[in-house]
């Protein structure tokens, strides 16, 4: 096995190399290319500089959230596979930027910037121009490596969101290839079908920063994942449930507080202009619905477990703050103040019920990957059919709530929401269900019982996280 | 006693979810607002694009404070209670946000947009017009909805503070009541005697950003809390402190930095504008002015360590930093660069010997709140009686240092600065006092012996803090 | 010895505070400065409100890698020398922006505000006028309060690079002189050669953020350090290698992301100018650059290790994506993205092999700082002679890629860049050399065997980092 993969990553690293060699050979052509739209630069204006300063403190939040995901796996986890997380969570990005840059983007907004498909049928390098050929997109107000910057950041979140699900029991070789495909190519295609124009946008499909798009593509991958995998061994014992409790909460928690300041450059961010009123209120208004989501689906989990188990369990409600914001991701632009705290509330229950759904179900989810991302990701998409909101018109909401007086914006549906929701998840599910079946035919998808038992952090990595004193 | 418990927060819970169904009954009514208050909107322009987008990043910088807050507290306290203390850092944020709007803001600025009274009778959601229905303050150049943000974690900085001092003994429940009446109310009062336009306000105190106004009411609750609870079971034994080190100072240290970091938000952000030339430069000599503090008081309390007990003490240290930047925080506005050293020094000082100070009256305070918020507190607002500075006139400080030529903006003296300092100081204290007391008196302030033996985590939460490696 | 050093220290501390009393007497000077100053403000528009944002942004990310470089050197090293590790991070930082206020950034800018040398001829407090008495250069639109603030972190990042590379065997006494002296004087002074306008800059060598500038000085004086201090007790046995990892590679990968993420100000924040569009395209063109080269030197050295070892190595992950990061630093501006992978690849083969070499030349530098900021420091700076970028001429580029069409900017050459690295490298190696032998031979470099063998926490701070859970 391990002769197969020496193979495997040698001729990884040839291609990777050759590749590069190729790249600095179109590098010169790029580097003329910019220097000729660097001429034709008009000044654009103190708005151009708001909405590029905006995006630009956003997209390192979202960047800043791979440190919370981190984190969060790795204390949620057993000490004896921390190694392994945390060098998936950093594989992720590393591997994810460069794809995302490589082929993501691409594919995800073949028409924002060229104009058309042409360009990038290709895909690779976006036709050979590269983001340094881009000029800026006529409706909108940024830079295009901004704009890249944040989506690439985007793109490696739903793919560290599946890490925790498959933790302690995953190779990582099939890790880092599941990784690739998932921003290189599954992402993409799915984040076109909304944002990049296709067809659940055009049906009228709403998610504004991705409860579906970006988190119920992680959960549903990571559902995938934990299936096809199996649970770890020792977690499910004669159909009883056995708790694997995590190694280091203090870690989960600060985990936990970076993802909820990351989000703020997540929901907020993602009205991706800043130079208007309009946009700057709705950018604040943004801001204060994830704040109150996240608070009351963080108290109402906390609540819940203490009613349930008799003692108010840290874990749960740490999954309720981010189940709060994963579920007003998709609404956090259209709902009131209110309707974010039920919104919430709503996702602080559903994110409980599920965990305990799983286990019934015995499926090992270690971090409740598919609870927050996956079930929190379709409830924020769900909501705008079922809670008053500015894009309601008909759907559950009016036979529930009455006729809304209320239509900011081009209306969504019940029936709307619940197909594009559907459509993405299930594109998720689907296509990691069948590439973690192919990892697992070919043997490259779980480690050995053995090797299980011992932690991956020795086996798949000859390290501890933790040293010994001296 | 669980028994009543079970009952009590059953209640709450039920109480919780009816405010909830009212609440979205009243969602509709703002929904409705909202979208005039938009229509009325007229373009306001780059000023106002840049006082948001000031403010909003300095309000997501004190958001993570928290983070540091958690850390710290976790750090310097023991393993067997970091769940509980972890839980209650959470549950601060989450509670704190959803009182600080449901009541409040509404408490703290009842005249700030709505212009009278009337309108905020009954607090609960600023009489039904929640945030959603508030136009922009006449003389702010700000959206409501970011004013909000900033404010409420302010007030959730406040109440925080608490949780380290009475860590390792109190009762989750009794906590809870403690965070939800000081966010809700004790807080919000005493922020409006100053920044609401009260009584303090009008007799001319300053406190530019809250050493009394945020720290002092967070620094004497925690001492009235350390007061009524009592000490740690071992930490006097025989009339002899024993010291009870923390358990992990890498976390305590990670703490540190992350609130130096969120005090760049804390102080800065509180100029509360960002588009003339005066006040970016003030914004700008705030940020050094806190740096330089921070870092005076750091090396003064690490030199006075070194000195007084023959090594240098990374704790003493980081409460050092600590107590600069509570320091300067209500004078970062009007001291120059050498008197905000000054400050940290003596905040150094202070720290130091506060700390000596409780232990020789055997009072517990595990993380040195009442030191590093309290005492500190106090010296920053009295530093603007007693050092040169910008709002300098008839005081102690002119005694000391000679008329000065300087009068910036209206005076304030050594009086003034006292009287402000103690009201409010008094007003959390005597307040929290009596809270504690009936908590106590309730039966739900302290655990058992037995189970402050076994640890808070296990007893209140059920869990570990650190699992087994297995 | 004791004996020596609390002289030397009550010394320190009386001639601390007396500085203080005089630098209270010079404040009123300052506060009457300051409000003419002030007076003097014309209102300088929406370019400054932009200008210092953006600086002020990134000055704090700068600030936050603190916590990046404190988690990173203390997850690679022992727990026993945690505290040991946290507090010569706390104290780079306290110490080092108060000298930095004092001399350093009068010695390192003399003439960016004043205009003329005679004015910081004392350098103390720049001629007695301090911060507060500067205006804003006619060149540059933002405060010089805000300057001094992205300065003054950089100068601490400069500092605190070396003392991961003197972990586990140096005194604290000995390590804050060595970080007193870098601060205010070494880098104060290679900084001026570059940034304040003087010979390596006169001679047209170019490096953007300080790829040499910081990261070699900092290198260099790692290697210094760790050669004259020799390697730990048990490192090298009987001339073979014996790895000692570190007690915790999650504070080690936290340490990483936090460091990546405070990066995005490095970087992009030296464009410092952000009002027009060319400032601002440069500015998000460099996040993407950054955000590549750090990917690419992470994968890179993964694969590497992986294919060397046998197993993907995740210490070596990190190490090469800190590598990428401080070889793209120097070449961020004028890199196209396909080139800022290339960078960042030849980084992580760098990193990689940099410190296999030190572990043949039994050179003990636990946290690798030399391989991660010397050598890619050097990388950084002669990419530009040998990849073509936007300053390419007559160069070693030019040879293998062929000439070049491209002269954004005045041109850089092979061997400019070579004099100029090395002149900056070689200034930091030798005059630390020098230091670190002084410290030896005075006996305040290195503790006792017996001394390491227990560990610094113990014996230079009485403290542990870990306590026990009771």
């Amino acid at each position: 096995m391990n002769f197969t993969f020496d193979r495997s990553w040698r001729s990884l690293l040839i291609a990777t190399l050759l590749s590069f060699t190729a790249a600095a050979m179109i590098g010169d052509s790029a580097l003329a290319q910019e220097k000729a739209v660097e001429a034709a630069d008009a000044d654009l204006g103190v708005g151009y500089a708001l909405d590029n300063a905006l995006l630009f403190l956003c997209a390192i939040l979202v960047f800043f959230m791979q440190a919370g995901f981190a984190m969060v796996e790795a204390g949620f986890n057993s000490s004896k596979n921390a190694v392994n997380i945390l060098f998936k969570n950093t594989m992720d990005l590393c591997v994810g930027v460069l794809l995302f840059f490589i082929i993501g983007f691409g594919l995800m907004y073949p028409t924002s910037y060229t104009g058309d498909w042409e360009n990038v049928s290709g895909y690779f390098a976006f036709g050979g121009v590269g983001l340094d050929g881009y000029e800026a997109a006529a409706d909108r107000t940024f830079s295009p490596k901004v704009d890249w910057l944040f989506q690439a950041v985007f793109a490696a979140t739903a793919a560290t969101i599946v890490s925790g699900a498959v933790a302690g029991r995953m190779k990582v070789a099939g890790y880092l290839v599941y990784s690739a495909v998932l921003t290189g190519l599954i992402y993409p295609i799915s984040g076109y079908w909304k944002w990049g124009g296709g067809w659940v946008d055009q049906m009228g499909f709403k998610d504004f920063a991705g409860s579906a798009v970006v988190h119920g593509v992680g959960g549903f991958a990571a559902l995938a994942g934990a299936l096809v995998l199996g649970p770890r061994i020792g977690r499910f014992v004669n159909g009883k449930s056995v708790p694997m409790p995590g190694h280091s909460l203090p870690l989960a928690a600060l985990g936990v507080f970076i993802l909820w300041f990351g989000w703020y450059g997540f929901n907020p961010g993602s009205q991706l202009a800043f130079q208007g009123t309009g946009d700057i209120d709705a950018t604040m208004h943004i801001a204060v619905a994830t704040t109150l989501a996240a608070g009351a689906g963080g108290l109402c989990a906390t609540l819940l477990s203490w009613f349930m188990f008799g003692k108010p369990d840290l874990s749960m409600g740490l999954n309720g703050i981010l189940g709060g914001l994963v579920g007003i991701t998709a609404c956090c632009d259209c709902m009131t103040d209110w309707m974010s705290i039920v919104v919430g509330i709503v996702a602080g229950v559903l994110v409980t019920f599920a965990v305990l759904l799983l286990d019934k179900l015995q499926i090992d989810d270690p971090v409740g990957a598919f609870p927050v991302h996956g079930i929190c990701g379709i409830w924020g998409c769900m909501a705008m059919g079922i809670l008053p909101n500015g894009y309601t018109t008909l759907s559950v909401a009016e036979k529930l709530w009455g006729p809304q007086a209320v239509d900011w914006a081009p209306a969504t549906s019940f029936r709307t929401q619940l197909t594009g929701t559907l459509a993405i998840c299930a594109w998720s599910f689907v296509t990691m269900f069948i590439l973690f079946s192919v990892l697992k035919s070919i043997g490259i998808l779980r480690v050995s019982a053995a090797e299980e038992q011992k932690g991956l952090d020795v086996t798949e990595h000859g390290m501890h996280a933790y040293g010994s004193p001296s």
